[in-house]
């Protein structure tokens, strides 16, 4: 609990200064003023995050946080639990889309089982388990409150050591069968939104299991009856230990003054756990892809950032990170590499003949 | 006129067999079948382009083509017209948007001079001219059909030394002050759109002056009547060198059998005379960002083809390309090196103990 609120109480605003030079900067090279659009934006932004006009980020690491939720027992699910284990072992053999999208970006990633039901033997999966995934929510809260926030401190920790290793830039990712329920019965106690505003079909539901799963979610709200001007109480009532996870991440990163990226559904929701927690954290974060799943429109809008690639992806794992992080790194290389008008101007004899 | 309809002529459909054994290797990968969206659609489709499900691009350019207009006579651009051949110039030297980012993603540009007004001296842009730029629209057509046509054998030339040299992915981009009237000039005549929907401020224009810039446009039409039909009027009326230089590029793509990827508003255009002149042509483009010119996403649509990128640029030069060339280097990552189900099972023992 101290960590989690020194960290919170610790995140000030972006460096304006620095921002005011940056954009002196973009605006001073041979383009019209912001024709660059959110490539100049975000530029400017990470000068306000790092304090620095210009960055590198050889360093860049996608953190995927792992967990399992007992709502799978309802159904909700066309895959099955063990999945959640399963996947997050292929992510550290290189093998699956988070880790083939990570490596041509030239980014590393941590998977972390945060609460994974069951044990992993001899795998490169960093563990940190808080439980052995969550309770059943549509019978009981998901979480104690003291396990929520022991998640969120723990995705404090792990964001907090890969900064402190050198990583300058991050992404979040999760594993967790059953996820997109408890994050569509966050957003729905966030925002007021209706089940079938923002409950998807996953993996592939059939109508019938999907009627199933939104049932379940508003179950799940009603009985646990989550006090939505406390994102804690909602986050253990009805959220999971990815979402946690990586809502800790956020604040490190806030705190540590680093750039972040949301990925998809679940990312975005643990993006506005943050952002409840201390509406600042924002100011670092940085959106990618626009998932296919009904709820991350929903829940981008209740964060107020408008996403980059419209991709129709929908997988999860931060698939969307490392194509954003080649992106931010662009902007980067503008920054850095382009040529003002002065500078160009010094060589511009090389014209004979405008006629 | 030889050279042109032989390239129309030699387009053929793609490979659907090729197409079909890439969509069974995507669908079989360690993912629900679809979940990475567009990834997966751009794997299957190159792969009905090259007749190879596994493809790489060592190899890769955005070709600028580079040509000024005589409508700048009438004021309709913010910017000075000598900035077509400075700016050409720089591209050459890796100091502009085009050249910095090109870099970034381990691509190459030609730059070529397709109808510059003035000699360019000692310089990397390749020499190509049809003529020192073209007449004013307002006044006459803009070129001679026979000029057009030129151009657009132009392209073709230029496309296909560079694939017959070797480069497996390419891009368009252009420079010419005064090429976002021309744009909207032929879009208005294709869609019959008015001159409120889709001329911009280009640059900077003041209110009085982008007044005038739309009445321009709406003159030009009148007085050449360009018949909608044919397209090769239409370009020769109140279109440009640049875009009958880039619509050459992607026929010889297609007929080469080689992806070309579409920057923004006048990019889109060629992409879009390209395809009236052949209609398959469209299967061998891949669309970059979502340009914030009002015209883009007018010729966009009835282009039939969705933005992946939502960065609000609006720079041209051929910016977006690059930017795209990462993401579907990606997408062949994604074919090329994840698991499939039955190679992930194999090593499935890891899994002590699933509670």
């Amino acid at each position: 609990m101290k960590l989690m609120q020194k960290t919170i109480d610790g995140i000030r605003p972006l460096d304006e200064g620095t921002m005011d030079k940056a954009k002196k900067r973009m605006d001073s090279l041979i383009k019209p003023i912001g024709s660059l659009g959110r490539l100049e934006e975000f530029a400017v932004q990470i000068a306000g995050i790092t304090g620095n006009v210009n960055n590198t980020f050889e360093k860049k690491c996608t953190i995927v946080m792992a967990a399992d939720n007992g709502i799978c027992e309802e159904g909700v699910s066309s895959a099955p639990q063990s999945l959640t284990a399963v996947q997050s072992i292929n992510f550290t053999k290189g093998i699956a889309a988070i880790s083939v999208l990570s490596k041509h970006a030239g980014a590393d990633i941590a998977v972390v089982d945060i609460g994974i039901k069951g044990e992993l033997a001899d795998s490169k999966v960093i563990s940190r388990k808080v439980s052995y995934g969550t309770k059943n929510m549509v019978k009981e809260p998901a979480m104690t409150r003291e396990q929520a926030i022991k998640a969120v401190e723990t995705g404090i920790e792990i964001a907090s050591d890969l900064i402190d290793s050198g990583c300058k830039l991050l992404g979040t990712g999760e594993m967790g069968i059953g996820n997109t329920s408890t994050s569509s019965a966050m957003l729905m106690v966030l925002t007021g939104a209706k089940a079938d505003e923002v409950v998807g079909k996953g993996a592939g539901l059939t109508e019938e299991d999907f009627e199933k799963k939104k049932r379940a979610i508003e179950k799940a709200i009603s009985i646990n009856n989550p006090q939505k001007d406390d994102v804690i109480d909602v986050l253990a009532k009805v959220g999971g230990l990815d979402i946690a996870g990586l809502a800790g991440c956020y604040l490190a990163a806030a705190e540590k003054k680093v750039p972040i990226v949301i990925d998809g559904f679940i990312s975005v929701m643990a993006a506005l756990t943050a952002y409840k927690l201390n509406p600042l954290a924002r100011d670092y974060m940085i959106p990618s892809h626009c998932s296919d799943e009904p709820g991350y429109k929903k829940a981008s809008q209740a964060l107020g950032l408008e996403s980059v690639l419209n991709l129709h992806m929908r997988l999860g794992e931060g698939t969307g990170c490392p194509l954003m992080f080649n992106i931010i790194e662009a902007s980067q290389a503008v920054m850095a590499n382009m040529a003002t008008f002065d500078e160009a101007a010094l060589e511009n004899d090389y014209l004979v003949d405008i006629r």
